[in-house]
């Protein structure tokens, strides 16, 4: 596919963080973006090219949205389906595939294809709901401790519950749920792989996600990941399976466990920038939004490998406050040489959301963490 | 100065690609950016909080346009400066200051201001017009060669003529002229840097422009500058000099040729980010544009290291052709492992207008150079 840079219309079904960033990259190269999405104060909403206001996982919506666009592209992976397949058949390029969407919205069915492709996940099975559970563990047919995993609408840790003791089950979520061995993990680690059309694919090195066990949320994002030789090519070799299994065109961002016992499974996947990989914009020769647009317009892959090591912590709403976003202790950040600021631009902070993030990036990463942890213990977004 | 970064209005006289990309950089801290540009669809147009319709030369349209904004700052000096003087006295935040625009914007007045501030220049004398430059001649007060700069509206290579044999002065340009003594050039470098409220000054690693001889403009920037430690401290040390001279808050490009003697002279200045420092956005931990935002809000410099070596070429349009710009060859230099591609979205391309940029990334400068020059003779602005 051909296709003129100065007057392609790419389309974004999602406002949000993800959706600004890639505005911004498409910006360096004047590409033009149409966003989808049904906050008018969105953060992408000022830095697109234009702004649709509308609801991404309605039909009708993105239907309009995308016979206006040449490209459709997402930032959120729970999109109208029917929608997409509708507009392939009208000729608009859907990139992610709506079939690769199809399998990863649904983690039941991602858990599965993951197992039929032969790819290394942990055990599991899937139970329609809340009581089901409690019935197979009284039958023995599984074991405490497990992971419940909603198959639908999980998203930044919501939709998981670890149960660790019998008394739990009666918090279990309501709903068609994977339940999952829990894995004795070493770490969690992320790998950002691309795949253009012509098959070419192309890993960021892997990331290790620490994570805050209390809200089930990334806490410190390490990159380099401190990982032997082998296990850190395992990791790419497996994240290239894996978008390749997908047939898909874009970024997949693969979560992985590496496990006590040396393994490495996949966790789960999402077919767009992802949180693991923001970093990259400072710290890479290629910044992941990059590399989405140039595995959507089929352009060869940038260059993965990292300029300089770093420490990334998310700026999530303080708990407690509720309303008009207002920052602490910003300007007192700013000082610490080498943290990058993001400041998504969304109106309205609450307990744990996504408000910014900050990437520092430091020769020693034992000092890039000092540093991250003084600014996450300094600047706090409030109401 | 404490300011709410949530509600400050930040207002940019002109919307070129400077411009632009400061917009990008303050959006990644969710700053709000007004800009005045004569052309609706200038570069910073589509990025910016808010555009305004105006000329930035104009008396009316800058004080209308500055009374809406917090803090006023400018991509280019050749503005309104008795607008700049009433809009400070109404307790808008002009920065750089409207003095140090003054001293810069005619470039008599700076070559002056670096005399009386004991600042090394090639001397100079300054005369009225053509007619007087060439009886100067005849008397033997000048001698050829010399540089004829006009005073005003330099800019670009434009307004600036060599002069190395008598029968060249039929072509002098005609209005008041710096005529400077031609130096015997060893290298051009320029020097960025930073300035905030609090008198911190900080300077970006030297770069070395290469210019092209026949249109008096940048063809390659390399960075970092290849130059003897004590010489790159004298350069920092005059650039730090400058900007505590013109005592200016905000960022200063400090353009100076090392001379075969080894001396360093100062050439010009401009008060704003500058084409020598578009490396910075991926080639050092901060960019020229972020630390233009750190210096003009009083927060403290970036670190100004670098990253990894880097080429800068601009993408000017080619001779030949003028009318609604397409680019040949984008796609094939893409595929260029480390190069950042900035297209600015003029809408028309003119011979030698700077359409957009490309900084090669490479660990080995000597590859970079190899690279930069692929993607001249291959990537091409057209009608």
């Amino acid at each position: 596919m051909a296709m003129d840079f100065e007057h392609v219309k790419l389309g974004i079904l999602g406002g949000g963080q993800l959706g600004k960033m890639l505005c911004l990259a498409a910006s360096n190269w004047n590409l033009s973006t149409y966003v989808l999405d049904p906050s008018s104060d969105c953060p992408a909403a000022s830095v697109c090219t234009g702004f649709s206001h509308g609801n991404f996982r309605n039909y009708e919506d993105v239907l309009a949205f995308g016979r206006n666009v040449d490209i459709l592209t997402i930032e959120i992976e729970h999109v109208n389906l029917q929608a997409l397949f509708h507009l392939r058949e009208e000729g608009v390029l859907i990139r992610p595939e709506p079939h690769a969407l199809e399998l990863i919205q649904d983690k039941a069915k991602q858990k599965r294809f993951y197992i039929s492709e032969g790819l290394p996940t942990a055990g599991f099975s899937v139970f329609p709901g809340k009581n089901s559970i409690i019935a197979a563990v009284e039958s023995g047919e599984i074991e405490i401790p497990f992971v419940q995993k909603l198959s639908k609408t999980g998203y930044d840790g919501r939709g998981v519950y670890i149960v660790r003791e019998k008394k739990q089950l009666r918090n279990l979520l309501n709903g068609e749920s994977v339940i999952e061995d829990l894995v004795d993990v070493k770490k969690e680690i992320s790998v950002i792989v691309s795949r253009n059309s012509a098959g070419e694919t192309k890993c960021f090195p892997p990331v290790e996600m620490v994570f805050n066990s209390k809200a089930n949320i990334v806490e410190f994002l390490i990159s380099p990941c401190e990982l032997d030789g082998a296990l850190a090519e395992r990791a790419c070799e497996l994240a290239e399976l894996t978008i390749q299994s997908f047939n898909m065109c874009g970024i997949l961002a693969v979560e992985m466990f590496l496990s006590e016992k040396g393994e490495i499974l996949l966790n789960e996947s999402a077919p767009r920038p992802h949180n693991s990989g923001h970093h990259t914009i400072e710290a890479a020769f290629t910044s992941q939004y990059e590399q989405c647009l140039r595995s959507i317009f089929d352009l060869p892959p940038g260059n993965t490998e990292i300029k300089t090591p770093s420490v990334m912590i998310n700026i999530l709403g303080q708990p407690g406050f509720e309303g008009d976003v207002r920052y602490q202790g910003f300007r007192g950040c700013m000082g610490v040489l080498g943290a990058k600021f993001h400041i998504y631009g969304k109106t309205q902070t609450k307990p744990y959301r996504k408000m910014g993030h900050v990437t520092v990036l430091d020769d020693d990463i034992e000092r890039a963490l000092e540093k991250a942890k003084f600014i996450m213990g300094n600047l706090r977004s409030i109401a």
